[in-house]
């Protein structure tokens, strides 16, 4: 599926040859808002998470920033995922991410993810590193299908879930690498909250100036102490990260993302739009089940 | 009250005496449907237990199973409660139903509730230790009602709970022994999620056929990783079930236990349908708060 | 804005001169109703601590109660803050909250705060403090102000809250400083259950005479139990009450504290009516955000 929206997109061409994935605006005062846009599918690529550690050391720069709000310019991908080839060939990008990701959750700015269109493996590990998310009702759409692909999700969902929606709805979560909607999101408590996508930008916009408002030692002096709960340590962070290599190596791994080749993956496609769906068509690698497919 | 689904059972007889209290279908690759039926009221007796272990040790010897779903053939229950006076008869089978709990809960499978009718006592108990639980709104009702007969819940809801739900509506939920409808069960998170009657098969079966899909090893290594977080540990559970047999012998359990007797205890009864809401009328043991009483 | 019920409260006086601001109803057997009243609108000040110090002291020496419920005599207010100006003059005030706190948690006895009206600060510490916590739908206001007057939050709401809401929806709630519903407090997680107001009262009342028709020596081994997830320890607690002082003498929480002065502060007005919506408009200290205020 190529709509009009991805064409207009792909003439512009992607943005990561630039280096420029990420459109800074700093003109409030008190705040960043950082865009996310890597044309077509907003794909994580090894040159994000390196433009990402950069965009953060220069938040440490600007102390009188107390909020960054993420968002993202595509309105059908806040992130797509990580491209899993690219970022095997360039292995340490993935130690960058698990820094990346205790930085933020440990910084004195407060971050918040306002999140339209869908946001799957690393994109939905983005989101749980954030401090806050608000998610629109019609457009959020949230997914960790690395079990789908013979992988196990590795930059962090398998320690974020578990302690925000217990254990059960996480397993879930994780297990059955499908795509859930806002609604859910907000009733099993992965996002803070999910809004009516035309009254998202208002209430993230009144939060954002509350929050600006109030002096930045006191929000950090109250983070700090609410991260004493709920925080992975980065021993757990480092365990599912190690997991990637060797299960990427597994046969059902190699099989599974063989699969993947001539679907759309990475692409503008509806099997990026429908990530999710795909998943249970490929089967299981030694075909016990083959009988119960559809 | 012993109404005609009551009476069709009870002609068929307890299947407790054949030592086949669980139909298994594997008509289904990679899945295992284990039936509860001990009739007339899906009660759990020592050898219920001994059964179910023995299930699980079956279950290991098939390496195709990825997913293992529990229901029931009785509409009205899908776990009375546990038969205490049988159970304290037989010590070691409160030892075995710990060893369940801790080898379902870890176990490679995963494993769903699919829950229809009353789940009381050990039955809340079990489907906590299910990885995943799906109610039906219109039918499902949970209870602990331990409290009210002099007890406390020694088989896992005391560990289970506090961590899926909280140690405020923990609280409520088992020291109230009240009997709480499919609606609460899912705002208070102890359920994954509450559907309509006619749509939870659909979704149970949508689910399974994505989990048999993927590979064995992959389900289990994610399960094993968010195992990390929400899950009792031996001696916590351990903990509890020492308790059962000091508390079984106070005064009060036993005045309690002896109120019981001829009102419907582990028969077909309106007492077993609606457990909780006979227990304030037994009015305390020392008679302190009897003017209470309505 | 002086109402009516406030004119007539403050006819009446305050009741923090006679050093009686809780009354207590033990008309009922197992049950103490301890209704907090120190007009006109019901804040905290330091003889409040040391009243209800001394209110749980007599507690214990009644060995026929089983709950306390906790309620207001104010409609507009459970509790409406901590005089933090007397509360600092009188230091040791904050380790008796610290104590009580713990006391009242770890209490044999169960705690349940029947809440209509505002209750922030210390006044959400408060009912976070209670066993359950039950809220009318129409009345109930939450909010821990304290980071908007340059403070953070010292009794205990950063120890409880990311154990019962998660860490990204504790960080909301107390980095926005603002007042919450009762119905977000229930998605939340951090009451029990919101019910209609003219339901409030029965739900609460038939909850209380189950606990109380139930054995007191059961329902503390049980509460003992689930005590072991979800409490917050002495040492985390006495960590936030620490930052207090060292915050206060602050020049942010100064200046801050200084725009307190003539805007209604501890007496009948729209600012403590809608204390969350005010907070805003003080600005930074440092005034790097003042373009960003209306």
């Amino acid at each position: 599926m190529a709509n009009s929206t991805y064409e207009i997109r792909a003439k512009n061409g992607s943005s990561e040859a630039s280096g420029k994935q990420f459109k800074i605006d700093r003109s409030h005062p008190g705040q960043w808002t950082i865009t996310f846009s890597n044309p077509p599918i907003n794909i994580f690529v090894p040159a994000t998470i390196v433009e990402l550690r950069a965009v953060m050391a220069d938040l440490k720069t600007d102390p009188s920033v107390r909020v960054v709000v993420f968002d993202s310019a595509n309105p059908d991908f806040f992130i797509a995922h990580l491209d899993v080839a690219k970022a095997v060939a360039q292995p340490g990008v993935l130690d960058l991410w698990r820094d990346f990701v205790l930085d933020l959750a440990s910084s004195p700015v407060v971050s918040i993810a306002k999140i339209r269109g869908r946001t799957r493996g690393i994109g939905n590990e983005f989101v749980l590193a954030c401090d806050m998310r608000f998610a629109s009702r019609q457009n959020a759409i949230f997914g960790n299908p690395e079990v789908g692909v013979g992988l196990v999700p590795g930059g962090g969902a398998m320690e974020w879930l578990p302690r925000l929606v217990g254990r059960s709805r996480a397993l879930e979560f994780v297990l059955s690498a499908d795509d859930f909607d806002a609604d859910i999101a907000e009733r099993y408590g992965w996002v803070n909250r999910t809004l009516n996508d035309d009254e998202l930008d208002g209430f993230v916009d009144a939060l954002v100036r509350r929050l600006v408002s109030f002096d930045s030692d006191v929000l950090a002096t109250a983070k700090a102490q609410i991260n004493r709960f709920g925080m992975p340590t980065p021993t757990e962070l480092q365990s599912s990260n190690d997991m990637i290599f060797s299960i990427l190596a597994s046969p059902g791994a190699q099989a599974r993302r063989a699969k993947l080749r001539d679907i759309g993956y990475g692409v503008p496609s509806d099997f990026e739009l429908n990530f999710g769906r795909y998943l249970p068509s490929f089967g299981p690698a030694d075909g016990t089940a083959a009988k119960q497919q559809a």
